[in-house]
């Protein structure tokens, strides 16, 4: 038994055994196993910006063996992707790479007229294909917050009777947000406590920026430590029921490794639960990707 | 047996005895068991407001077991909150500690254009949790008082198959109704009465000023004595079936302690049935967020 | 048995004898019990127009029991009233006072854009309650008429399936209708005549004044004798089946007594199957309340 | 209100108001309206033994008229019947008469090896006939035991969701029993209490003999008085929760007149709750059936 | 917080928070309240041995508020009946007392050729009701096993999902077990085992004599020490998963009151959770039925 694994598991007392061993597969898989910390790679790009725009730069990543491929060999914990991408591969993979499910979907074709993806699968496909958890978007700030809200609110709890946790992906989005609020200090660490609330068993969100968005959050901001990336992290963990919630942050676009390396070092410096890396690792070449992916399980190895 | 809860009971005589039971139970924990007075610790405003708008103040807050214990050990009747905060803890203080589970949660990040919160976990969650009963926000006033009038129905009745009351948060808001129209005291005890008639077993309104938004309200309300808050809460317990309903009342905004022990003691004089009090307990550091909740039930256990 | 009665029940041939069991019980309760005429005491106001505004006049009306009571002594063939108040009394007076409950329910603070009641309860509480029919408003005029008239269509027939009676509360109301129009002869005629037609088994409408509102009806209705509430009252009961419908009278606001008294003279000799009296019954004193709703039955028993 | 219901319906409080309410109406019917006390006429027997041993003694008594006419004629609080006897007159007496819906019958031409009635008709068929309780018989005692038991709990549920109250025969019969044992002081008062801790709101045995069957009773029967009739019926309401369930004595084989008398006095004077008299009421002639339900009815009056 | 509960509630981890919770309700109501130690006051012998037999001793036990009242007031941690005794107190102790709804229960009229109780409620009454924990018996050995297993399975999963631990009365009877072996020690911790192996969260087992039943268990049992019920009983406990399921024992028929304290001390001294005794309690006169039960939780609180 790792201590680090258990002491966060403790935290989720109550959850049945089902959703507490899945927890503690992700936990207990890969490089970082025992360590109470998750490098996860996820690739949902293909299907949110397009094909080439996602796998151009690397053409290796077409092919939907070759992120599972990577994700194992690098030895990520887990392994987040849309139905299809996950179909092409659990036969040969389940049993060896934990696959969280990503049940729900947004092209960048068109849609709604607020932000909503779509819910592209379910939790039975999940247990169909050996998933170890499921994924799920809502877009806190869209005018079609509370349907996402009521479907999250299913799809969690027919998870939890079959003993699958959720993974939530928190990305503040909609008419009353700007561009860079939308990454704010304020809506970051609000999007992260929502996730929570909602019964979320891991949160991902994006690395938040100093900028605070929201009016009334100017005044209890002044107080909040905020001028490194890794004060803003620990205070996004705090947001999510202080620490007490599995918080991991994206990597976002894919940049220079060094930015991307020091950005990591923040997020685990900060307490952050690990890095949710998809375009950093997939667009680089097999090797340099795996690396990065090495590197960063180095970083959380050693927080 | 207390002859001042089983007066109260006595008016839902026609429920069942697992509703009774669980309003009984409400009734007969902490400080106040047995006066037929109430008051409970909110914690929604996280959801609400955002995290550090409600818990940097005191930011201990930001750990959901904090609130659980500051209710537990100020001897509240309850602990209301939404899904998340209550999973947390619920495997440690169910039994101990009764919980309303809110079911419904609004943020303010963003939403459907007319007030309308999600929802957010059900009767099934609130069993699964060991929670005593379930609270919901309507908005009277709202372009979709409708949908929120019907998804209550749905969940009072749902509640009670499985003897669960109900706690409604009767919020008037909306186009037709200016900001001081929200507290004023002919809408509030509209909001009140409507919630009663929705066959909510407790109401939360807020404290209403002497103000008066309806035209058509201002004639009969020249004979209704309102000059004093007590005055105004006596004529809100008359209007939710002449006392025949638990009308409790919310604290709103953190504020100096003289202003919220004097606003406690009108509530008291006028016949509320206790508070509701969340900022001002949670926001203040532990021994005097606690102190302020004892020395409300000190007010209402003399009133 | 009385003549009076089974003739009427005979236009109600075909349906079930639960539905038929609660019209006659409706038609043999009270002072007016075998005369096939109806006095009811209704008391939705509090939720349509607010409490003060319905209760401050007498306010021992603020108490549910109040007209409970008031139904049971003054000999009323029926109470009709939202969930609320139903549920503070059922246990008391059921099978002792017949109980209408009102399904649906619209309040004064705002709504939606076109006139539309919001359901607040259903088939279940009626007979969880022990009622003996459900009362049920349409606004015909309004842009939300189709989704009303199709609410109701399933309400009448869930609630035929268990017995229950349906009555209409049939209100135009809308846009292309005029403030004068809601209560001209040809729209209370017309709007008699849907809720019929809609299955309704009892129609409740207003007295009509002699004013015609479609341009279509002015020539037809120079034919129709109006110049008396009597000559009105009797052309809307042959627009509701030619009287093989039940329709009753609502008084509106409260007014003098010699006033309602004259009008209930006229319904009565025009053929109106009764009373619908709210307002002017519970906004006098008890005493001059129960006495106003006993001279109303006086009135139609001699008619 | 009449005290001595009130009373009654005060040991059951807990159950919904619908069911309340029909309780209600049973005991507000008819001569004895309002004095506890109830005489219903049940005509089952054309199922149970055949119609020419049931009817031919008075043939009016083919017409499934002919007894509803009886029950309202005499007074009765109640006419229980299956399916078909009540379909044949719902129409004219729902509303007027209550009716109890007898949803299992048992024929003699044969059946199951072991005493157990078959499923006639159910809770919608009540409602659609506009019926104010449904009747149930179990055989305590039958290898099919807990096939009734359960087929009754089931029933008992249902019915209580839409408001009905159940009324439970309870005739001991079985291998294990003897005739004699059947009507065995012992053995009446144990059915008495099964049939309550099923849950029937009304009761219905057969009147006991002073015999003891049971070994195992023989030694706590020496304390218990059963001399008289009236002894005897004392100790089955005293089995039948202590008098806080409706507990009613069936008559039996048709006999003269006295002793049907006599044996009503004891019933009444031993507190029983009333008397169900079938045969001794519709195999005499009309005058003298509805007579003899008088009597009986002036019997309990005085009790 | 109590460290004896909370140490016997960690080995229910695993169990949803509601289960939990009212597991700790148990542990946390009444004199042994803490203690980790249970008196319960069953009163099923009614149904399972007739009403005379049960309460002729002491005639205030017909009145089902007898038993309640008695739990409440001798501080017994539950009170465990079938449901028409449940129905007669519930609106009045719900939420006072924990109430163990008794789901089967055998009377001994008759029944099935082989040992098997009727279902005589269900989960969905424990709601209605406000129960606490469901309680079920199963007889090991029975040739209906594999229904009452089977049905047992059911209901513990339906009142987990809405938070109600199962109490198993586990009592050995059938062709192949002898009048003695049902009470033989390899006989009673091999029904507390399979009790535990079905799930039950409690187990009720009958004290143990130092009889060995099975031919094959004679050897392994010569190890066992088994002179005192005191060893007696902690092989039991051990059987019941090493002391991580609650064992309790029922005391049987009624007996001297040296002999059921001397039962209690050695049910105590060998670790058992403590007793279920309803004939010895409530066939006693009201007082000395209280000063037992309160004897006995001084003799567990001192364990």
């Amino acid at each position: 038994m790792s201590n680090a694994v258990e002491q966060i598991l403790a935290n989720y007392a109550g959850e049945n055994p089902g959703v507490i061993g899945n927890l503690r597969r992700l936990l207990s898989t890969g490089t970082l196993a025992g360590t109470g910390k998750l490098v996860i790679l996820p690739v949902d790009q293909g299907y949110e910006h397009g094909p080439a725009r996602s796998f151009a730069p690397n053409p290796g990543g077409y092919d939907p063996e070759y992120h599972a491929q990577l994700a194992l060999e690098a030895g990520c914990n887990a392994y987040a992707a849309p139905l299809g991408f996950i179909e092409a591969v659990a036969h040969k993979y389940a049993g060896k790479l934990p696959f969280i499910l990503k049940v729900n979907n947004s092209d960048s074709l068109g849609g709604p007229d607020e932000p909503c993806s779509a819910l592209t699968s379910g939790v039975e496909d999940a247990l169909r294909l050996g998933c170890t958890a499921i994924g799920y978007t809502i877009y806190p700030g869209s005018g079609l917050r509370n349907e996402q809200v009521e479907a999250l609110r299913e799809l969690i709890a027919e998870a939890r009777a079959v003993g699958l946790p959720s993974v939530v992906w928190s990305y503040p989005r909609g008419e009353g947000i700007s561009k860079n609020g939308e990454t704010a200090l304020d809506v970051v660490a609000y999007a992260a406590h929502i996730a929570c609330q909602l019964g979320a068993h891991i949160v991902k969100v994006k690395p938040p920026t100093d900028f605070i968005e929201q009016k009334e959050a100017q005044k209890p901001y002044e107080k909040v430590a905020k001028s490194t990336l890794a004060e803003r992290v620990q205070h996004v963990v705090q947001a999510a029921f202080n620490g007490k919630r599995i918080v991991i942050f994206s990597g976002g676009a894919a940049k220079g490794t060094p930015e991307v390396l020091e950005e990591l070092r923040q997020i685990a410096k900060g307490g952050g639960f690990g890095s949710i890396m998809g375009r950093n690792a997939f667009q680089r070449s097999p090797s340099d990707g795996a690396k990065l992916l090495r590197d960063a399980m180095e970083i959380f190895k050693n927080a």
